[in-house]
């Protein structure tokens, strides 16, 4: 194990970590906020602890795939713990264990709370929640390997542990390149974002908080009710963004590079709106006798769904007061989840059509015995590889599932609540049904289950095998 | 595809239903009741039907596995309909697709109900009912096998499609000696049942019936509050028959050998167990206070327990008002199910130690790349294509769950209800919670939501590769 390298990546994450601060230390300066000081505490802290270590160079910077795997899990646990400092100095959230909730909810851009009200938190200390679904939705190492001149063979196993999906496709042969590229469009699409907002009657602030955690399909908001008391046309505008941010972001790199066909040629982002359209009019139909006007009910089942498919978590109604089937479409919608290579959470539309193909293929297998064709996706052979990955995935997926479910019922609440925590975290959505409907909260669990529920938040954001491999034994053998 | 054949084997499977029909009959005369004469008339129409049809013997005799999943798949679905003709004759289940439901529910061992009542039912319908339990269990295909003179290839193979299991232990060469071997244990330890039931004070009547759907972990009752007003002495009895009913035949088989040691070698009972102990230890501490006694909590717990990982159903509590954690625990061991090669459904405890042991293995793969030692269960490697298997049945079973769930989600009930309707039916199990607790039925579905549950049992019985088969678009085409 190349620990020297693992430890030399730590400290960049969080030399990175006090550079992120900046950003609600400017907040805190503005607003004339007491909190200026706790940000800044946090910072010498992180940037002494950083420099520190990032003092002794490694020899060696080539990386094994389990390294990559260890780093991104160990990195992503560190950014965590750095990342509540504030939360605590702040006096926002005294304990540690809910501070963690609370930054690891934002870095895998869950956006789950255990805040029973956010407003009247300081103005910084919003940014900085905020600012963590946007970091985390692209991922901190995709960051640091765009910035950080470093070794190729390590930098391709960080982004692949940390880049969701069955298969990470490279846009480019260079990976510091794809991860530049990646950041680039990140950034361009945020700040429409931001343009789109101020243009609906947003102030700067509020653009700014909206955009990032929509960006990072995250779900933070800065008000009590989410987006339920901003303007429809509001409403719109953060629908389509998150949408967008839910899309393979391959699928914008071919748009700058004006390669169409390919564009048509890849199906994913065609499921995924197909999935959109049909969830959103079935939901329509069932609960458009419940609002005002058909407007309004087509603008609430689009939001929602939106919302529950990319895994971000906003919330315009309480829809755990909605019908049944609503109730199940959303539900599974969580487990769904937005396009692969893209800031969303969930299984991945990708994963499922592969799922699905094999199902299908496995008949043909038992129908003809010979002549069975490979898998096929997009018009190209699915690599036994991925097909493997995939299945494991499921079964490591519905392992995890099943303990957490398993773990947190010691709390005797509802079975429908336990059941979507545990979705709603280990997809990275936010709110489920039950006491943590889009009206309770994550603070009606215990210490422990909140332990199980940070767990599956960062199993989710870093698709199951980096956390799981910190547990098992051969990992740790020499 | 092989018509004449797949003709041939329906023509016996409806003669053989004629020949069971002369227990409900014999139970009419006894009782004297008028349903006798439903009983006559659903038998000529059967054996006229049979005969018919085999007095045409095929010239082929071979059969391909394709062949095999459909012939199962089409004479489980025939053997239904006919099976609820004298529930429609007699005027007890007067509808025609709540009379299949019943018919289905029975044969599948699902043991679930559209039934309010089944006290007013005549006596040889009751037997009926139970009866299906008992022929579903063990298989009516392997019932065939055991007494009709077929070639042996196709016995294979409708055999395979018919016994649950990841992988089908002959236990000798011969599948027609196996066949036979199956049914001597299985009727060997029904009466052992018998004796003790009628030992405890039941009548003749009432021990029947209660090991018939003890034997094959069916769960049909003849008392509409299940076992609840029975002495601890009988529900201890059928504690302990329901759990030795989902063993693994083979153990004991291998016991009639008096081969110990490969008994202590076989795993899968031992979990099993295991399993069972720890659920009904966690649920009594759970429940111990709503009962007057410790001992009546656990036997409370333990009935309970047997009752749901061995598929049966039956219930001597409405466990539909315990905790959430008793009821959550419950849940999981809906999923669980019974030993393969046993007569409980479910996703059967061989089939999870092999999907555990495979997330492990892949562990390893990403951890040393190199040196990855095979899976293995009870000392031997599990053959690529039996984890293969494993893995394309977690896939199908999720993909019929959620279009189930999805499909009787539009009756608008609680998510509650449709979700464990939905695992008690593919889990061949019978009563979920919610609307269809214990003190619930099947009632309050719609005739669609029955067919879909419908399809559900049978697909769950026959482990969803059969029934899916008949949807595939490639089995007929030339």
């Amino acid at each position: 194990m190349n620990y020297a390298m693992i430890f030399y990546v730590l400290g960049w994450i969080l030399n990175f970590n006090a550079l992120f601060l900046i950003l609600p230390l400017i907040t805190a300066f503005i607003y004339r906020e007491d909190a200026w000081i706790s940000f800044v505490v946090s910072m010498i802290l992180s940037l002494a602890a950083g420099l520190l270590i990032v003092r002794r160079k490694p020899k060696k910077t080539a990386l094994y795939a389990k390294e990559g795997f260890i780093i991104v899990a160990v990195s992503w646990i560190v950014l965590s713990i750095f990342w509540s400092i504030p939360y605590m100095l702040t006096g926002s959230i005294p304990s540690f264990i809910d501070a963690l909730f609370e930054s690891v909810s934002g870095l895998t851009t869950t956006g789950a709370s255990i805040l029973t009200e956010v407003e009247s938190l300081p103005k910084s200390v919003l940014l900085w929640r905020s600012f963590s679904n946007w970091i985390g939705g692209m991922g901190v190492l995709v960051f640091m390997i765009a910035i950080l001149p470093l070794s190729g063979g390590s930098n391709m196993y960080m982004m692949k542990a940390e880049s969701p999906g069955p298969s990470v496709g490279k846009l480019v042969p260079h990976v510091k390149t794809t991860a530049k590229i990646l950041y680039s469009i990140y950034i361009a699409i945020t700040l429409a974002g931001i343009f789109f907002l101020i243009l609906g009657g947003m102030n700067v602030f509020e653009a700014f908080n909206a955009a990032f955690a929509t960006a990072g399909t995250g779900g933070f908001g800065i008000k009590n009710d989410s987006f339920g008391s901003y303007s429809v046309y509001i409403q719109i505008v953060i629908t389509v963004f998150m949408i967008l941010f839910g899309v393979n972001f391959n699928v914008y790199y071919l748009m700058l590079k004006r390669r169409w066909k390919e564009i048509l040629h890849t199906s994913e982002w065609i499921f995924y709106l197909l999935i959109i359209f049909a969830a959103a009019g079935m939901i329509f139909f069932d609960i458009r006798g419940m609002f005002q006007s058909a407007g309004d009910a087509l603008n609430k089942a689009f939001f929602q769904v939106g919302t529950i498919i990319t895994t971000t978590g906003f919330a315009t109604t309480d829809f755990n007061q909605w019908p049944e089937l609503s109730r199940t479409i959303l539900v599974f919608l969580m487990f769904i989840g937005a396009c692969a290579g893209s800031t969303g959470g969930g299984i991945k539309v990708s994963r499922l059509v592969i799922w699905v193909k094999t199902i299908i293929k496995e008949l043909d297998v038992i129908v003809h015995v010979r002549n069975v064709k490979k898998v096929k996706v997009d018009g190209k052979a699915v690599e036994h590889e991925v097909i493997r990955s995939v299945n494991v995935y499921f079964a490591a997926y519905l392992m995890v599932f099943s303990v957490s479910l398993f773990a947190i019922t010691f709390d005797e609440l509802d079975l429908v609540t336990n059941f979507t925590a545990v979705a709603a975290t280990l997809n990275n959505i936010g709110p489920g049904l039950g006491l943590v409907g889009p009206a309770g909260n994550f603070s009606v669990f215990s210490g422990f289950s909140k332990l199980v529920l940070i767990f599956d938040m960062l199993a989710g954001r870093l698709e199951l095998f980096p956390l799981l491999i910190l547990f098992a034994p051969s990992t740790w053998k020499k």
